[in-house]
């Protein structure tokens, strides 16, 4: 039976789902127009039902009981924008298992149970979308299931954190330390009292896992796979990038390398020439290669109450679209390789190491040694800095494996010429 | 009853056409999972059998008759990849009335004839996919109809014609003037023998219009705009954009004002620092700002064998899925809205106007009367290159209508003190 309305069970009423209460009412007239019949807030699930909310709705439309929604069968389409793993995805599961459509933007929920969410979705023939999941409002995903469908995808490389972004930019432009800039973040409202699951990257690498799986048809999961943050990243590194003709990102990398997979979150010198040396402030952009396409990037707001709900809505119009032409669950989950995924320490780097030494001959030899014993060549080297006895050397490395890099910096610091290994950076040049 | 596989009638084999085939049999694998079935290429559509060809297609897959396509009941898709008006236009309205899907690449066909294909489309209620005619293979139609749907769009600014900016980026670059750099594109291959359709804005104004007929679900008609291409560029005018801050790039701009649309082409000013500033080369980008999405850039390759091949066959397997799944037609026209199309001496810009003065006391003055009789206010006025009597003076406006510096440049050209109106160019403050 033809439907002649499309109703919405939203679970969540903070900064996602008040974003999605604002657009579908300021933008309700299109949307109806574009599905062909009224897509309706039926009901909302909340923890608290008295506290002060920044959008208005009808009485009654608030519950802290979620089976208001799940067991309605006039609810079409349930919208799940609380975060978190659980409850949210027994609620998830549950929608599905009863028909019913689900949208989300929790990037937990699809790294880490996606083959358990798209199991239950194929049950009863029903549509699971996570636009909103990666990037915000950036159209990423939908294009790389659908516009992009006709490629091999042989690489993905992103800016997908816009606390980090945020911070590494402040950071090149002003020339200010990390814990400083960190805190005016947390300040403006960039950056968590708990800044954790920006900072270390734990944000990014759920990203571009839900990317890969799509992208390389095979399901990544998180513990294959290696992030690090921006919590070692000190001025002078950016200094250095700045004089090499580097920014530096946090980047986050999924490649194809001859049918093994590569998926990584990690700080990365990146030529300033490249488009994504220019994504600044809290801006993402995906730099997506295919075998057909070349180079393409999707740039935008990865984060945020109105564009996080922008991927939302488009999600929620496109399944409402599917109940109104009754058909639903068309494109279920496509990870049907099974490709190896290369553990981190054979993934293959340029690599920035900057090392405190004794000032006196002989120290680049014996670097150039610790490197060299582990097949590590080197790019460039820049001796500066000489204070006292003490110098600052940086060497550039040509391609080599993590684990030889590993083992370098471990000779380097039973050196006895070495004072501090202070970082290591991978360059990619892109 | 399920299909079996998909069977493709392609017509035309030209550039596109050999991409598309190449892309076709590259990933042939991945696709026929990605869908469900097969999907291959029955027949080709040729002027000439014999001619010799960069693809391999087995014996028997050639015609020149199109009804071995288009009477043939066993195929599914009509690719139309052949470009022009007549007979493609007929071609493609017969493939829809016969049920087909339809996929094209004709941006020609979609900005001039789009509601009779729509209305062809919807007889059958088949699918008539498009992505492949605006920008090659940066995904932008689909982004717009589907995941920024929930948005009501403001605006869309475009690099939209690789040519153009090719020759714009190398006179940026290296100094030159706009007939060499145009001689050295077309030996390269990157401007046509007769380079108008690009140079003259023909084919930037036929994708603004698509993507304005989908941003504002209004129908734009090619006759309702103003379009202008590069060739008044001269390197002194790169130059002075330069000292103020500016990159001359060939703008396609679509703008919502209050439910009334503008949709224009023409050479224009924008800051360096706005991301279509550093789109280079022969890339395309679209910029287009949502209410609820803010600033999201679609960025890549919008040319090229491949590039157009990947939109073509993005769009190939998105009607497969639809014919597998048994369901096309789901999304058609959404030109639901009749917004009044703004007349283009109505759209408020502000200029970069150069002029050929006498070198003499009061001249600035003069200037700056005939603008303030015609209600321009100068931001700028820079007089430079005083050469024996004369000089030139360049002035930047306030934002002011077409219509009023239309007037201005008339008044001006009257006077005693003018020697020449060089130039006038757009100034986009985005």
């Amino acid at each position: 039976m033809r439907k002649d309305s499309i109703k919405i069970g939203l679970l969540g009423l903070g900064t996602v789902g008040t974003g999605v209460v604002k657009v579908l009412k300021e933008n309700g007239e299109n949307i109806q127009k574009k599905v062909g019949v009224p897509v309706t807030i039926e009901k909302v699930l909340v923890r608290d039902i008295n506290k002060k909310r920044k959008v208005e709705l009808l009485p009654g439309k608030l519950t802290t009981n979620v089976d208001d929604i799940l067991e309605d069968p006039t609810i079409d389409i349930v919208v799940e924008v609380m975060g978190g793993e659980n409850p949210a995805l027994s609620y998830i599961i549950k929608a599905l298992h009863k028909g019913k459509q689900v949208v989300t933007a929790n990037k937990e929920l699809i790294a880490k149970h996606g083959k358990e969410i798209f199991e239950a979705a194929d049950c009863t023939t029903s549509d699971i979308l996570f636009e909103a999941s990666v990037c915000g409002g950036i159209p990423i995903v939908r294009p790389l299931k659908r516009c992009l469908a006709g490629n091999k995808i042989e690489s993905i490389m992103g800016i997908v954190n816009g606390t980090t972004n945020y911070i590494l930019t402040k950071m090149t432009k002003e020339g200010a330390e990390f814990k400083d800039v960190l805190r005016e973040a947390q300040e403006k409202g960039y950056a968590e009292a708990d800044p954790s699951a920006d900072i270390d990257g734990h944000d990014a690498i759920r990203k571009i896992v839900i990317l890969a799986s799509i992208a390389f048809n095979t399901r990544v999961s998180l513990d294959q796979v290696y992030f690090e943050g921006i919590r070692k990243i000190e001025q002078v590194d950016i200094q250095y990038a700045k004089e090499l003709g580097y920014t530096v990102k946090l980047l986050a990398i999924a490649r194809d390398d001859n049918n093994e997979i590569e998926v990584r979150v990690h700080p990365a010198f990146i030529p300033n020439t490249h488009p994504l040396a220019a994504v600044s402030d809290v801006y993402n952009a995906v730099f997506v290669k295919g075998n057909a396409v070349g180079e393409t990037m999707f740039y935008g707001k990865g984060a945020g109450e109105l564009p996080t709900a922008s991927a939302v809505v488009g999600d929620i119009i496109d399944a409402a679209r599917n109940l109104v032409h009754e058909n639903k669950g068309r494109i279920s989950c496509t990870c049907f390789e099974n490709k190896k995924v290369k553990s981190p320490e054979e993934i293959v780097s340029k690599y920035y190491v900057r090392i405190q030494v004794l000032d006196q001959p002989g120290v680049l030899a014996s670097l150039a040694a610790a490197f060299g014993n582990n097949q590590v060549s080197l790019k460039s080297v820049i001796q500066t800095r000489a204070r006292g006895e003490k110098a600052e050397v940086v060497v550039i490395t040509h391609d080599i494996k993590e684990k030889n890099i590993l083992k370098s910096i471990q000779d380097l610091k039973n050196l006895a010429v070495v004072d501090e290994v202070s970082n290591v950076i991978r360059v990619e040049d892109i």
